[in-house]
C-alpha cells in the first residue's frame, strides 16, 4: 500500500440530535456504566440503519434484494471521483453529468448543496437528489457505487425509481456523506459498513485517501 | 493506491445471538417497516460500544480520556502484522512476544486459541488475554495499534492494567477481531469504527488488504 499523505473524513457524525430522515429521530444513547458509579464508562447505541453515513441493501426496496451483509466490500472501495454539483438546486439528472468522465467501475460521490447543511438541521424534504435519468446514465456506465451528501438519495418518485435502477443494475448506495470540505476530484475511497446480518443496510465509516 | 488483490473480513457479524461480554446480550434488531406491510424494508440496530469488533476509547477505564471521536483514524490504518500465538492457552506475557520482529507505529493483531471459538458461543470468562507484561513490552515498541481476537482484551487484572498501559502510551486497542482463517504475515490494515461521538468505544468494520 502507497504511503497515505491525508485521511479525510467524510462520515456525518452520529449523535441524538443529528439530521433525521422526515425528522424521526432514531439515534439513542445510553450510559450503561458511568465513571462516577462504576470506574469505567461503557455505553449502548440504538440508531436507524438509514442513520447518517449508511450504506443500503438492495432488500431496503426490492423485495428479493439480497441484505446487507451480502454486498461485496470490494465495491464500497477503490478510486473515486466526487463530482460537484453544488449548481443545481432541485436535482441531479443524465444532463448534467454529460460533461464529466465516468468510467467503468468508478465510485461516483456526487457533492451538491446537501453538504452545506449543517449535520444536526432540520430535515430537509428538498434536499437535491438524484433522478431517474441520471441514475440510468451511471448505471449504463457500469459505475461500482454511487455516494451522495444527504440521508436518502432521491424524492419525489413513489417507485423508488433511482433505488431500483442502482440496486438492479449492482450499483452500491451510500448516503449520508459530508463532502463540504472535499474538492472537485480524484481520491481513494474506502467505506466500511458494520457487519450486520440480514438487514436492510447499516452505518458506516467512509474515508478519502489522498496519497 | 495499488490494485488491491483481496480483501480479507476480520470482522466479527453482528446479530442478536454474537457472543456477548460476560453473556449480557446487548444485541437488538427492530423491523421498524416490512415488505409485507410497507413495501419496504427498514431496521433499527441497537448494540453495546463493545459488541463484536469494536474500537476502545481510553474514555472507557481512564476518567479524563478522550472518547471514542478523537481517536485518529490513522491509527486504525496501515501495515500490520499478524502473529500466530495459538500454542498458549491461559495469556501472552513479554516473553511471548520478544521473537517477534515487532516494529516502531506496526499495528499488531494477535491471533490467538480465542480465534477458533464460534461466533455466538457463550462467553468464554478464561479467553486466553494480554498481560500488562505483555502491554508493557508492546506500548515500549511504540506501536500505533493492537488487536486481538475476543471481546476483550484483559481478565484477572482488576486495574485494567493491560487497558491503561495500551491507553497511556497511545496504543489504539480493537477488540473481537475474527481470525481463524488467517496467516501469520503481514498486511495492510483497516478499521473503521463508526463516527459517534462522545463515547467510550464504537463497533466497527475490520479488514485486511492483500496487495
Amino acid at each position: 500500500m502507497m504511503p497515505i499523505k491525508k485521511i479525510i473524513d467524510i462520515s456525518w457524525p452520529v449523535t441524538p440530535d443529528m439530521t433525521a430522515y422526515k425528522d424521526k429521530k432514531e439515534v439513542a444513547f445510553k450510559h450503561v456504566a458511568t465513571f462516577q458509579q462504576d470506574r469505567y464508562r461503557k455505553s449502548t447505541i440504538t440508531l436507524s440503519a438509514h442513520a447518517g453515513t449508511h450504506v443500503d441493501a438492495p432488500s431496503h426496496f426490492v423485495e428479493q434484494g439480497v441484505t446487507i451483509d451480502q454486498v461485496e466490500l470490494a465495491q464500497l472501495m477503490g478510486p473515486c471521483v466526487v463530482l460537484d454539483m453544488t449548481q443545481w438546486s432541485e436535482k441531479i439528472t443524465a444532463g448534467d453529468l454529460e460533461k464529466h468522465d465516468i468510467k467503468k467501475d468508478a465510485i461516483v460521490l456526487l457533492k451538491t448543496k446537501n453538504s452545506f447543511f449543517s449535520a444536526t438541521a432540520p430535515f430537509d424534504p428538498n434536499f437535491v437528489y438524484i433522478d431517474l435519468t441520471a441514475a440510468q446514465y451511471l448505471a449504463d456506465k457500469q459505475i461500482k457505487a454511487i455516494g451522495i451528501d444527504y440521508i436518502g438519495i432521491e424524492h419525489h418518485q413513489p417507485g423508488h425509481e433511482t433505488h431500483e435502477i442502482f440496486f438492479k443494475n449492482g450499483v452500491a448506495i451510500i448516503e449520508g456523506l459530508r463532502l463540504e470540505d472535499v474538492e472537485q476530484g480524484k481520491y481513494f475511497f474506502c467505506c466500511l459498513p458494520l457487519k450486520v446480518i440480514g438487514l436492510d443496510g447499516t452505518p458506516a465509516r467512509a474515508i478519502l485517501l489522498v496519497e
